[in-house]
């Protein structure tokens, strides 16, 4: 006797990329390399531990406040979540019933069929197309689901969808679309991508951001969701944890997304890193989508095997992601790292492929 | 248009204690009225915001040793989670269709009701008698529940349940028994209270603690789950987030379980007070039921109207608590506070009643 729901005792669970301790190449999990914004230490030095005593501000006020003054919208468009993954749960719990459906692309989040398995609706994975954009199909889809999901810049490959189709799917959509901009400060300023106008145009549009890689605090669990108040609501005042955040990661996220010039540079210096790490791979024979992210995904070679490379960098301490699914047998996902981090994992490379 | 699901549609929210600023007396939502223990606030000073760059330990497998060592069981018997609100919703998420019915006590944590609203299964209450002791319906509903949820000591009551009531429940209880220990750590020792004996004998039972209360820590949000592996593993491995705890409440609970000796001193000046400030009620004709909590429920005088009590204590900026729910309204709720916090109380309330 497990006493588990069906739905949950068929299902498996997520993986995480690995999480190691001490010295390693970590280029595996799509941190920021850089560290966390001075005004985040600050914030944190300035903590008396006895303030703790007391539960947190329930709604974060003051977060609240901060990103809609960022994004230019109201804090009723706002929703704090402990990591961005609360929130994609939070929009199932919401807003699909058991009976309906959700649609992504295949591949993307690995986390997304895990949660329609724990909410125990329908999933329609819709595959992408060779050059990573949406097919006639997955538009042909929309009709029949309740909430649509599209990460985007996507993952793993990297590739942006632009704003015009993401209203038109939003359009063609009789539910809700949710937009996962986990990677979205990563992209060049010169696309000119601002999917916030749909928020303001559209009754069924919700966004998701994180602090988790723009703003260097994987470790702090912070994310957000941005939309109309009628989405957003019931998620605030329903289905949430009363308590969802706590105060330690409040006072540092209202720090992390207040000092925005030193995110901004933090960003600037991963897009470098991609523009250069990028052509090292193409010399090496490793072709990679255009990525307006914090990673690349890579075909390897012909003559070489993805699997067999992970496991070699990993050896040397220097770790990647090689995904075992169809459609990523050949290719590695590498995040950006600094800038001797990206050229350790060259070294090591450019020995493995010449060997 | 909401998008809602109609269970989500027609449920309201819960409502949260009175989270205020600044300086009052506040004894209405059951904090620990004095500080964490100096490792807490040592473990806080050591954090480097750097540290925050990278994902936490997704399984806190740190401080499972510590709560496993701490209650004589193994890590596979421990899961932390975003507060102990994550535990009892997971437990929903993980083991309760929407076909299926919880049981519970009235009254009881209001939060229960809203988490079956929002799993959209069945809740069944059944009264407690005048004493708070359950009645024999309660037993005679076990027989359909797949979960039965008990509050012990009991909110908002403060009552202590025996532990073999507690294994009669379980033996009889064709589902799950989960037990939410949230002011455990108050109960007198002389009472000789311990239920962990009931995870090595039985396979359907979980213990909820958290860290709110006993440890001084609601604003970290950090709670965990006790119980047998096969109960415990779907939930550390399926239906939690990935990452639901974060690297700095990891660190902060650990080091707050660890300073049992410091933590036992607080829990033994609230048992004192409790019995200081119960003794100062009842001669000013207030009547508590024996709490082994940290807080008392009063019944007012006869003469005296608890909800105009609660307002007027209010306009002094002292904070307790009243329920207008049936059953509870000639009643007050109040959170035993430091000797001062008690006599401010005390003070007021007897010019008010002697007005």
């Amino acid at each position: 006797m497990t006493f588990q729901r069906p739905n949950i005792e068929a299902m498996s669970g997520y993986t995480p990329g690995e999480q190691v301790q001490g010295s390693v190449v970590k280029l595996n999990t799509n941190e920021n390399p850089y560290p966390p914004a001075p005004e985040v230490s600050a914030a944190l030095a300035g903590i008396d531990a006895a303030e703790l005593r007391r539960y947190p501000p329930p709604m974060a006020s003051d977060f609240r406040n901060i990103a809609a003054r960022l994004h230019g919208l109201t804090p009723e468009n706002v929703i704090p979540t402990n990591g961005g993954d609360e929130m994609l749960r939070l929009v199932l719990t919401t807003f699909v019933d058991m009976s309906e459906t959700v649609l992504v692309a295949r591949p993307s989040y690995s986390l997304y069929p895990v949660l329609t398995d724990i909410q125990g609706c329908t999933l329609q994975e819709v595959p992408l197309q060779e050059d990573w954009t949406l097919s006639e199909d997955f538009f042909a889809a929309l009709a029949n689901c309740k909430l649509c999901i599209l990460v985007n810049p996507h993952a793993p490959s990297g590739t942006l969808m632009p704003v015009d189709t993401l209203r038109r799917i939003a359009t063609e959509c009789p539910g809700i679309l949710l937009i996962d901009e986990a990677y979205v400060d990563f992209i060049d300023p010169e696309e000119g991508y601002d999917s916030m106008p749909l928020i303001r145009e559209l009754d069924n549009v919700l966004i998701l951001r994180t602090l988790s890689k723009g703003y260097s605090l994987a470790g702090l669990r912070f994310g957000y969701g941005l939309g109309s108040s009628a989405l957003i609501n019931p998620m605030l005042y329903k289905t949430r944890d009363s308590y969802n955040t706590d105060l330690v990661s409040q006072r540092l996220a209202c720090a992390a997304l207040s000092a925005q010039d030193y995110a901004r540079s933090t960003w600037q210096k991963v897009r470098s890193s991609r523009r250069t790490l990028s052509q090292q791979l193409a010399s090496l024979g490793f072709s990679c989508p255009p990525s307006q992210s914090n990673f690349l995904l890579c075909q390897v070679p012909d003559d070489q095997d993805a699997a067999a490379l992970y496991q070699a960098l990993k050896r040397d301490n220097i770790l990647i992601r090689y995904f075992d699914h169809d459609g990523l047998r050949d290719k590695l996902r590498i995040s950006i790292g600094t800038e001797e981090e990206n050229s350790a994992l060259i070294t090591k490379l450019t020995a493995l492929v010449r060997d």
